[in-house]
């Protein structure tokens, strides 16, 4: 990159993508590192994050949040280094989460902002096992799951950042955990590093067949993170009191038509209880999350992996990648090197 | 009826319907009345209950209960009086509920029965309002629905036995409850006895243009019976965080293909909640009823309608005409007068 350190650059919606986005539907923006106003902070990003609910907010469509209008810096989470304050409880060098851009240099109210500790675990942890996707998985088990020994709880988009969260917390309740991956190298993952029982790829000839190959004793609880045809092949194996955890549906997100849905008799039939979870709707979860999977990172028995890309330039082709199921493990971009 | 009253009359399955059931799948077959054995109890019946549900016992797919085999006598609630008593607790002239068949004498065994007080409720309403369908609806809105004050709640079949006393009950919360029902009369039962704030009818030109008018505010809660495009036309306007009592969708039973879903990408945006109940899982909610509810139908602030045949050669018509939406009101068959 030739752009100079001493300019913020930021990366901005130049249109909305019709289906699925491309690198051109973005652009980088250079300008002057602003200056914080009364009760601000400036940071200097050290990492941001790419996560599949980014999709949404290129849509006008109505959704929980609002959308990145045109010309407006994309939003995500980072992990950035105050470099200016005008707050008493914030000041240079510190390390914080909580602002939002996809920007060199990002301009926040300190109370958005929440300092993290330096040496308990790594900063990119904070966007990824610890952080927002950690905490949707630790949210959707808790409220929603609740799993228990001997259920089979099967786990989609199992390799990435919520789904390898989410089956080892399954793991931990005593159930037998399944996932589903695309490709063998992400099969191979879960079963190995994460344990899980078992783990299909969706790529297989047969899912349905391999699914239920997995699954002898039906499905209790299915944290849904993909739809299409993964839901249409998990959808029938669930079992009375079945629970469907609705944390994303990322194959269909690039969809200009919705795709048609189950038939809901079973639900009746089965007692079954689908909902929906949105991380933000419970923030005093993200502390109490940090406070009991940090020890579990430090000591290694949480696992993770990272899927680390360099550069704010490199966003926009981060997330097309993501959507299409190209990245392995949480997506994180890293906007500074922390040794700058 | 020609057939003498020392004869025991049953109505029994003749063949499976595909599709909608007809008078001719059914027949009257008749035998002597039968003697209690050890443990057991006969009843005469007095009221018969029919129900949506009964449309999946003709069928052999898998459900949560099993099918009426050929030649056996139909499945149903009823309210009876005790014949012939070989249990200590029971005896000649009680009235119990809890034998099950389409039939004028039915052999339980007696830890089947519960005694019925004489006096307090009529009692073709321990099939109704104050039994299963009002159990259902009780069910519902306490596990499920959770109305607040001020928050919309949708009711389908809204005039019918379990819609009836759902809409009530989310009355009763504060809410705002709209109905939906089959023809002007229904609707005016809707608003008038049953004071539902509104009631759409589902007969109208545009349905879902005719919801959306009646519900300014949008939907919080629906309490499920009907499915097909009713539920299409209330699924769109759900708000965040509504709720779904999935208790029947009849307008579907006779289905021989299921009908395609609503999208579940609205589950995730919307944190949704879609759950299935069936009464009998939690059997002890019967009694907690019928004590709450049974002053209500006293004093008469619980409303309810009864739609009342006369013998059980009318059942297969009763029920053909229930799976069609012709009958109002809970509809229960006289099968003896209480008098004899």
């Amino acid at each position: 990159m030739s752009v100079s350190s001493d300019h913020r650059r930021s990366v901005v919606l130049r249109r909305r993508p019709h289906g699925a986005p491309a690198v051109h539907d973005f652009e980088v923006i250079e300008g002057p590192i602003p200056e914080p106003g009364p009760g601000e902070v400036v940071t200097h990003t050290l990492w941001l994050s790419i996560d599949p609910y980014m999709r949404g907010r290129l849509s006008e469509a109505k959704s929980y949040a609002k959308p990145v209008e045109i010309g407006e810096p994309m939003t995500g989470e980072t992990v950035g280094r105050v470099i200016a304050s005008h707050d008493p409880h914030l000041k240079p060098g510190d390390i914080v989460i909580g602002a939002r851009g996809w920007q060199t240099h990002i301009v926040s109210p300190a109370a958005a902002l929440t300092k993290l500790p330096v040496g308990e675990a790594p900063l990119s942890t904070y966007l990824g096992v610890l952080g927002m996707p950690g905490v949707t998985a630790y949210s959707g088990m808790t409220d929603i799951g609740q799993p228990k020994a001997g259920e089979t709880v099967v786990i989609s988009a199992a390799s990435g950042a919520v789904g390898s969260v989410a089956g080892q917390l399954a793991e931990r309740a005593g159930a037998r955990v399944v996932g589903i991956a695309g490709g063998p190298e992400k099969c191979l993952f879960a079963q190995e590093v994460l344990c899980f029982d078992d783990c299909v790829d969706h790529r297989c000839a047969d899912l349905p067949a391999a699914l239920r190959a997995a699954c002898p004793n039906g499905i209790d609880v299915y944290f849904e993170n993909v739809g299409g045809a993964v839901q249409r092949a998990v959808f029938p194996l669930l079992n009375d009191f079945g629970r469907m955890i609705m944390c994303g549906m990322v194959s269909e997100y690039n969809d200009t038509q919705p795709q048609p849905g189950p038939n809901l008799m079973s639900v009746v039939r089965k007692r079954l209880r689908i909902q929906g979870l949105i991380v933000g709707d419970k923030p005093e979860r993200f502390a109490e999350w940090r406070a009991l999977a940090t020890p579990w990172v430090r000591d290694g028995t949480l696992h993770y992996r990272e899927d680390i890309v360099d550069g704010l330039e490199s966003a926009p082709e981060a997330l097309v990648g993501l959507l299409s199921g190209r990245n392995f493990g949480k997506l994180v971009v890293r906007v500074t090197p922390e040794t700058t």
